[in-house]
């Protein structure tokens, strides 16, 4: 690391994310773009989904986690791969493993739904169970690093993770170079910086946008503040968006971001139910949220061409209720 | 009329297949084929599913009901059209008309479901409720008729209609040449037998098989007897699926078609469940049961490649039970 540059603020150029896509190409899907004249009417402005609910893994964490994994050198591979994350980041963790053949380990509380830990072992990872505390998480991952001399993947504080993520805009922008507008929801952000700092260097008047639920709006206050605001205990249906960003991230998006809109429970389950019964597409309630900001004008968009990346598909059908 | 030839028993032949591909097309989507690793697996062979959920009106019946009403003389369009399907042809047609700009009343028993009437009247279409039985239904129609010339177009008893509904898997299989068989699902068997006539003509050593619910399996059994068979009232969810075979429709099954397969109603929960968290699209219940057969084992396609039909992704999400 070059003197005078902190390492818990490197953020990945354009370089390092064209470097990333090629890296990843043979892994990930390249996604489709769909369109939907019916919505583009309810919200005056033309949307183009890019549709990494259709990506390996159901969601675009397949792309950080390819680039991570296989930006390793081969002798730190072998030694595999750590996180805790219980949701896409850790099936998508375990699916670069697989596909680079090194061992993984996905650190997940106690408490995690069968599904996921499920999820996490069809790829052949291993599930580590801990407390349901990130003090716990926290533990058992360094555990797991000092025992096995396993790398940690970060699901989003991680220049390479970033540089994986960004690759999706990329490929919007190419499928449709003339967008005015692109937006991503915002967990810890890693989404929203990669493809922020991705479109703004391809196309420096792109207004590049962030969307989160009103019960998890720590991304909007730590914008507004300058520093990163903690997340009360929350309870956003919205799951992916359940995380806080990192001084990494948050730096990313108060340079390249415009602003970033929140919205309400009620309008992530309408958003939702919008593109299961007009685009006919399984989507996280994650994935709904840029919609649900549109359709209740907290981002403003109107008469605009505009690129939303879906992230993920991966919802619980069993205990998933529309009203 | 040519003398000697049953009107009852016309069929379209490729060149009316061709014909109607070519007029339909500013009217439709050339809709995408989706594959799916994970599924393949478990049938033991490969899938391309041709998407027309995704079709405009989220059906095939798009298709039809746009080359009945633009194979209509400007005279005859004028007078408008008329039918008597509560389900996704009266929406096919209603959109066709509009796009025509031609009257069209859709005739509906006082029960269906407001959802249904209403995406009926989103396209301008006339709704005339009538009582919920086929002897009102078809009286109706011929009020309609009366009253202003409108041309009746039956949901499948039509050339028209089984030709339009053909284009489907002209464009599957310039997609996807290589193809074994092909999959269908059967209700009046409009699709089943365009497509049957369109794929033998264009591959004659293809296979093409049908797909019902066991709970009305009245295809299979006409097919098996040669002559239509009545159907019970029947229970299945696959709503789509609950008509019976013309004369014409099982003429074509009988040349053209290999089998009929059976799948049971958890079946096609299962196989839907699969679509929904697998290829994360919203597919209707008669969508799934060609993959509900391949997962029964009713139909036998082992290691072959498959094309299905994918027909509809109507499906009412506030009534929908995945137990």
């Amino acid at each position: 690391m070059a003197s005078g540059v902190d390492a818990a603020l490197v953020l990945p150029d354009l370089a390092a994310i064209r470097a990333a896509h090629a890296r990843i190409a043979p892994y990930v899907h390249r996604t489709p773009v769909m369109t939907c004249g019916a919505i583009d009417a309810d919200v005056d402005a033309s949307l183009f989904f890019k549709c990494e609910h259709l990506q390996k893994v159901g969601a675009f964490k397949a792309r950080g986690a390819c680039n991570a994994v296989f930006s390793l050198d081969d002798d730190v591979a072998g030694r595999g791969v750590v996180t805790h994350s219980s949701g896409n980041h850790g099936a998508a963790l375990a699916y670069a493993a697989k596909r680079r053949g090194i061992p993984a380990c996905v650190v997940m509380p106690r408490n995690a739904p069968k599904v996921k830990q499920a999820n996490v072992a069809r790829f052949g990872a291993t599930v580590r169970l801990c407390e349901p505390t990130v003090t716990a998480r926290e533990a058992t991952c360094d555990e797991v690093m000092r025992e096995t001399g396993a790398t940690l993947i970060h699901p989003f504080d991680d220049p390479r993770v970033i540089a994986g993520q960004a690759t999706a805009v990329v490929e919007l922008l190419e499928a449709v170079p003339d967008l005015d507008v692109v937006i991503a929801p915002c967990g810890g952000g890693g989404l929203l910086s990669g493809t922020a700092i991705a479109a703004r260097s391809l196309e420096p008047s792109l207004r590049v946008l962030g969307a989160e639920p009103a019960n998890a709006d720590d991304a909007a206050r730590s914008f507004a503040s300058g520093r990163v605001e903690p997340l009360p205990a929350t309870t956003t249906i919205a799951d992916g968006l359940r995380t806080t960003l990192s001084p990494r991230t948050l730096a990313a998006l108060r340079t390249h971001v415009g602003t970033i809109g929140t919205c309400s429970e009620v309008g992530i389950l309408r958003a939702m139910r919008m593109i299961f019964e007009r685009m006919k597409q399984v989507v996280e309630p994650s994935s709904s949220v840029p919609l649900a900001c549109l359709l209740e004008r907290t981002l403003d968009v109107a008469g605009a061409r505009v690129g939303i990346i879906v992230t993920g598909g991966n919802v619980d059908l069993d205990t998933l209720q529309w009203s």
